[in-house]
């Protein structure tokens, strides 16, 4: 089961700067609840951070421990965002996984949590 | 003859906030009405969803029913528009479909309902 | 010469829904009025149609009638853009040429013909 | 069902060199035997001409008829390598199929006709 | 624990003829023995088919099998071709995996059975 | 010694019209004004033409005209900028240089003369 | 008609040493015997030469002069062939056209003259 | 010690004109002060000149003397954008670092100083 | 300076079979003796192993133990050949640096110990 | 004109193994002897080093020295050719240059000097 528990933050050293962290974990699998074959894909974490940073090892064994979860995209993507956004109450931030696909139909879920501001990426 | 009916849909895990699904399915096929020669392309799905969420297996199941209709490119990504459109009534949505192309053109037709918002892929 | 009397249209299926239509030509050849010698190019077309779209099989063969024509790059864009303009009248339109080049210069014309929604591609 | 009596061939106007044909058609489709389910692949077909060389509409439409034919990845590449075989009998020929993957595996099949020589593509 | 029991094959329609099958599954994971982080790669099966074929789904489902499996690169590669010998007997047989790296160093591991013949892909 | 007298142009066939040109020289070369070394890189050209269109053959002469000259990027750019402007007047333009790098640093100079408008590539 | 009289030729500034030559046009036209649709493609050039060299302008009005010609792939490609043979009587010779196809199916034709080396490209 | 003495500026030589600088530094390395291990990344400077240009040498230089520097990624951006700003003192600067990660996640941090005007690249 | 200490081998599982391992290092760094500027490459190793096979954590800290080693291209790459032969003595081996180049000129160095089979990659 | 003098060597730090050296030149330019006009290309150098190895710096300033030569494509590479091999007399060696071309056709020109073993790049 996904263990929330897992993720560990650090102080931002600039809090007083806004600017753009992201994260590309290219190796995510978890299982389909239906089917109990396995799902691929990759999630990309973007956040400006706020008070906190996520510590990258500990966002590993996070993404990790949804290896034998039965869960649907949808819901993967919504609990990264709210697990990360509790951990470390960015002051925006954007969920997205892609996934390889199945029957031949290729997703992608996208998440935004609090305003995105313009000085993202382009 | 596309059969809408194949649509299924299951409730949204997340109504409340406001995400994108994207959905590409690169194996698309019906067939020219004017000369009975298969076309061939992909169709992207991308939305917001609101209430409901259309299902990845009767989705695939829904696109193979065009495998034998004769219909234009443009009343192709129509007809898929108004289909999901009913099916699963969005906040937004786009569909859009790339054909591989005839005599050397290829083409694309875009469809969008609703009003897409700005937390939109980039 | 062009033959503007070669484009051929039908009846718009969805006159009513603001979408969009692009056709890639990737096949284009004219003639240098200066050197005599070919030029090599593709053709972008997109617009968003009203009452009339353009039939692909009458787009190739107008494109194919400047086959011998000696004329200048930015007269082949503005020329198509107008023939097309008045053949369908569409909402709006842009008719792009891609060069592949002469003398290590490639080049690019772009005509925009009424107001661009946001709509469009990205 | 598969119709071999659709290819028709012309005379090799080389015949006494030897030399390559390729052809690639990028979109072929059968349907899988045991699920029902549409499969969609390319075919390469690779050889030296003898007295006759296959002309590519009747190829093209050969190939269609493929189209509604419950048939395996083996079976197609081994019976398009028996028709084309007998209908123009190459010096040498192979037939290649790419199929774009079921459940997250992508096969490819390769039949080889006869003696491949040292002028082959490299 | 990877079950070579889950292999399952069908006769070879055209055992008299020497031909080529590949297969590559994208998707393939199991777990570092000595870390116990899951490592990720992909695994292409190329042989000549002798009297038998492997089936595609079962295949799917014995490479799901090492999922859970605490096993080095070197012996993934070298278990699942001698499984796939015995399963089906091919002429010869090339298996190799490409493993997405640990540490900033991607590998690769390539086993071969039986004479690989000259037309063998290029 | 760069020869801006070399620019030359021809009347804008369509001066009412607002559209886009763009020329892409890949080849530009001229040399380090600090180490003697010669510097490599493209030239773009993009602009709203007014009355006048800048004539390709001699703006191929005129980039030529930079190769024994020693000069910065800043400057190159900026110079190219300067003299086009003057040559042809155009509504907008931009001018970016995109240099191969030294000691492992590739690097980018933009120029914008006037107000670019949304009708601009995407 | 193609005008095997605009072939030039140069001395080979090294007769005696054994080396290897291509030019590659991307840029060829011919028109299709059958439909009077024009084809486009890319003509392929490599050869060792002997005592002559063809001449590059002379060798692009050649390939420019079938642009009005209904002629086949394989007649193409087996007449540039037979042409620069007696042109420049090369130690060996390739000659291969890149088709973009018709109806989905794109082709390759190449065509060798006399004995290849190995010291050709790899 | 990364050192902020090293970067030396010249005067910007159109210092009138609001234009864009971008450096991209292909080979950066710094040590993860955790592990000890070295990282390795890009760094990209795209800025606004004021009165000030960094001289090129001298920004290799500085980023070289992050080498034997334990930092971490968040850190390493903001000095370096800290560093230019005082040295250069722009209109508007941004620093963007992408990282080929650790443990399957690959990391970008981009720092924005002052307001981007709209003349950025797109 | 590099020490060949750390590289630690496990034993071959296969030592029968004659297979081939492939490790790519992309992330290699050194010291150019003449100019103390970094040099960066990547470090390909293939081999067929014999009785042992390295081990891959301490493959990477022997590779990074050339961070601070002022040494030449050429050095390097006979260096790593002759520590590896000598830690774990392969049936064959190739070590290849590629260099990501200095002054416009990138360079590859290729060291072969042993006899290469057939059975290498294609 | 070119200089052959500007070649520099360094004895070959492991003469008694043979392996292979490659070093890719990716800007250079001459002079079209007919024309005039700049011509720009790649040069690649591959050889067996025997004794002596050609010093980088020392080749960089050698292949600058054509800059303002006229001189055809078959010319510079032999001239390449002959020099480098005379400067450092490698067990084999093979020259190439690729020429980004001039009225739509681009050129290569390969030199083998020696006999090229099977050792080499595949």
């Amino acid at each position: 089961m996904p263990i929330s528990e897992l993720l560990e933050c650090f102080e931002n050293p600039h809090p007083n700067r806004e600017y753009v962290i992201e994260h590309v974990a290219e190796e995510f699998t978890s299982v389909c609840p239906k089917t109990g074959h396995p799902d691929f894909g990759s999630v990309t974490l973007r956040f400006g951070p706020d008070r906190m940073c996520v510590e990258l090892k500990s966002l590993k064994l996070y993404l990790q421990s949804f290896r034998d979860e039965g869960i649907y995209y949808e819901a993967v993507t919504n609990k990264i965002a709210d697990d990360l956004a509790e951990a470390m109450n960015p002051r925006w931030m954007i969920v997205q996984t892609d996934w390889r696909g199945r029957g031949g139909i290729s997703s992608t879920i996208r998440v935004t949590v609090g305003e995105v501001p313009d000085l993202e990426y382009d």
